[in-house]
């Protein structure tokens, strides 16, 4: 942490700084630059967190110079993190695609799409029960009779399953039907549900919010992490910015910076960041040349008629195709599918 | 609900949607323009909620005219409602100022708090009990014992208190002891908590999400309300954007689209929005004078050892001075204060 | 100017860049942490602009402590500058209104609207000769003829005339009938066109861009004092948000920020931030009571048939209106109008 | 165009609006919905442009149905445009990488970069000679001096090159010695600019704005081909939101959302999308897989002394290597580089 003192700041302002650094048992550096002084803290800063140098008199700014994540930080853990679901595995040198529908509205949509995409070479069946929606007039999800279906489609295929959770209630009843947790992007800092995910034992898959900063993302994930839980998968699914053209906007930087930061594997949602049938296919192409460790891709067995998401979703046969075509682009960057 | 076509639309194509209108008992307009065709939806259009004729052939998009939200809308509701919290009213011709820390710290901090505000005129005591922080390393909050000192404030001054909830459990705690119930940015679409707090019975501060429009805003609201709990009171308290120069960008407009698309009354919190307590004064101002029914500011005894938040915290001094010029202010715009 | 050094840095990475510092004759002051090294500068830091400091080995960041921006920079210049327009002054104790249509379309029309907003109290008419339009197929303004109305406009009323420029053409026509520049959104980093302006001689009201920053926005501004002409006013204008309310997003928080670190006069411009009519009055009450120096706000003489801006265009019975109830206002805050 | 009324708007309003339509020589199609009325403008709506019909009464929203754009628009010019630039082309089935530094600082600089980029696989060389620089303290270039190196370096290597041009005088300059003219983001709405860019008779590289939405970006392609010069590349180079992990964010949906709407070519510029060199690997892979026609890479001879932009250059080892992992990528879409 480093202090920035104003221009012409009095010596007793910097003095009496010192002296709060020092009185925590820690150093403080100070140096007299041209224009302004400036005082590093050496050693651990948390114990600064009661005192608020900003408004200490004749102080500019405050700079931290350490992230506030550490578990999930790559610095402290610079080998990459492979994370088991069912019997398959997220990162490393494969490339997993998880496919489904937006929400699991019955039992035959469900056996269908995971017939389907098992066929297409999917591993991971997503499907969402409890559906957080805009507006309270719009179909909220099927609830447990959805997770019993996402179980069954599992047992028949043997595909993992993923369903995403809204509240505790969500995660006790899914923990004994699913094999990952998906915290949405709406509920990304909804710490209590972060916390309670990091209790339940499962891989959660940690979508990201709509407005949230890379390091409030890799903090939410420290949430669940801090539990006990270090199985968490980070999913970039667009940001929210001013451009309309597509319903949000795809942050495909977010790939090299995450593996650059952190050793947590990230996959990408073309879907949800677009909101657009057609550009799922160059989205996904995209994702799998930028790094990512898969893809989360929204099919349907009649979108024309789904009850949420379906102009974004693929058919089965649009899906197959796709696979297809990344196979050998997966290939060219030395990852299995 | 209107269906734009692409150029060159084929009949069939039209004649397509325009049988699935019919068959859900709806009217299908078609105008026939010189580029493109239109075809306007006439009736329920929720009734379309399983068809998505964005995908339909030759559609090029579908324009929605009417509001999701019905039960917060000016449209339906044309007088503004006034909401009864403790014994003071939000709404209608009454300037309300909620204030007190950002978090509850302990039963000293929050008596001397409550004497000091409710002297200079606040009449609402805020306070964490329960805080989302970005970092799981940061101090979270004291849970209960925190609602405990709220109410002994509460016994003690008069005055109404409000505490923020972040999950089921923190509103079950919170009803025994509050007089409102504040859901925060970060958990504007938790649409589980919405609903609990809808149920509740108590009044719900309903702060805007740091990315959701006015319309998901609204939408939010109706969550709560569509539980048969009609007593929400909306507040600004900024948005992200690309600015850094403070913490969020304070959307003033807020205020008078608020005014002309709600009966809902709108607060505005200068502190979150800017997080600098110099910019705490001139934003109340400015708020008072765009027509808001209230501010709430954050004040600590001590702001330089506040555990959350300091930086942005009034001292009494400052937030009494704050009240006597907020006094004419409000004056001028015919609000008691 | 300081340099945080990755964890375990090695000394010679640390030693090669204090060589690189004390080679350009400046001070390198170098910390310890527990955690990571931290390098301050001495000196005059635009030494190094040929020293690419970031892409050193081991070094993790540079982070700049003084501003790039010196002449316009409350730090040394503290007292506030006041700008004098035709017989006008900027700044100080007075409120200043610019008035006018978004584009000049006739004689008639620019005298009419003159005659009516000098009635009404403002000080400055505004007109735009030279048009930036999204579309090439819009009204792209009368130019040189434009201008010569407005001067005519001028001679009648004694009122100050301040018309947009886009080029250097549209300056050196301007300079001979209009008493003030002004440098458009879009234009605010044509830094070609920010030193032509500087060189003109005429005071400059410089628009915050869409999406400028308010560092960004006093670094333009120090290209047109850096040519001598330290007579700049600035003028927030909103900023392009995920918001589609209104047309932009007004940056109340812009007014008391510039008011911290700069010594230029600034005036708010509710008229485009909202591009709505109705929301003008709440946002220019709102933007004099957060401490703008003035107002800038569309009239024009039927609204309903500009060929530019009508929607967010105030009738002359509006702004008379208006003009009425920011006395008071105005008189609260110590500001005469 | 599409009127939609308010809900129970009267008659006389409705009628009102019918008349002023049918007024300028176009049909007014009127449909009335349970909740609104909705007409429909059947003709060329710019006889409309001086009608602000959403300042008549009653009305709600105009909803425009067709795009301002006309010749950069896919609609009306359904084949891909394909631009020849020297003896290379832009678009079609071949893949341009466009490399050098951000600014022209010697002849030799220029030089080197040309020779080992030539040599790399690379088909144009790029080097400012104006520089937009945010301070008016930073180097602002070599001017027509760095264009005359631009021309030695073409003619020693028969790359074709391309130079930033900031003012007509620049533009001037350029045609003497470039093959294409790059309008940078900040003057992406130089109105006066794009349309001098125009009238030059250079093939034009139009970088997007950084807050500018992709209908504006085609808006602006529309100034330049209105003045008869169809030879227009687009380049997406990052927009403005709220992550500061890299510089901008590389909106990469860009890439199909043009390809949908416009037959011009696209581009995309890793290096200032980002700002920091180890991610432009990874988003050059990126965009070619997005389906780009194209990358503008920056290198330089010794990036840790580039007067501009230095951070994210990459040197010629590192450019060398990202364009023979290209190669076989570039292949697999069918793209020869």
């Amino acid at each position: 942490m480093i202090i920035v003192m104003k221009p012409h700041a009095k010596p007793e302002s910097i003095q009496k700084i010192k002296s709060v650094i020092e009185a925590k048992g820690l150093g403080a550096h100070i140096s007299d630059g041209r224009e302004v002084t400036i005082i590093g803290v050496i050693g651990d800063k948390t114990r600064l967190q009661d005192q608020n140098l900003e408004i200490f008199e004749d102080v500019d700014k405050i700079v931290p110079v350490t992230e506030s994540y550490k578990l999930a930080n790559k610095k402290f853990h610079p080998e990459p993190s492979i994370i088991k679901v069912g019997n398959t595995y997220i990162g490393g040198d494969s490339l997993v695609i998880m496919s489904g529908p937006c929400a699991v509205e019955s039992r035959e949509q469900v056996l269908a799409t995971a017939h389907a995409i098992k066929k297409s070479g999917a591993q991971i069946l997503r499907g969402g029960a409890y559906k957080p929606r805009t507006s309270p007039y719009a179909f909220q999800g099927l609830e447990e009779e959805g997770l019993r279906y996402m179980k069954e489609a599992r047992d028949e295929t043997g595909l993992a399953v993923i369903c995403e959770v809204t509240s505790l209630a969500a995660i006790e009843a899914a923990v004994k039907y699913v094999d990952m947790l998906q915290i949405g992007a709406r509920n990304m800092q909804n710490f209590y549900l972060l916390k309670e995910a990091g209790k339940s034992g499962l891989p959660v898959l940690l979508k990201r919010g709509l407005s949230a900063t890379i390091d409030e993302w890799l903090n939410a994930s420290e949430y669940i992490i801090a539990e006990g839980n270090p199985n968490v998968v980070l999913c970039e699914r667009g940001i929210r910015t001013f451009e309309t053209a597509t319903r949000n906007t795809l942050d495909i930087s977010a790939v090299p910076v995450i593996k650059e930061r952190s050793h947590l594997p990230i996959i990408v949602d073309p879907s949800h960041a677009t909101g657009v049938r057609q550009y799922v296919k160059p989205l996904s192409m995209s994702a799998v040349a930028a790094g990512a460790d898969g893809l989360m891709i929204e099919t349907h067995p009649n979108p024309a008629t789904a009850l949420s998401d379906g102009p974004q979703s693929l058919t089965f046969e649009q899906f197959d195709e796709l696979c297809n075509e990344l196979r050998p682009l997966a290939a060219l960057f030395g990852k299995k599918f």
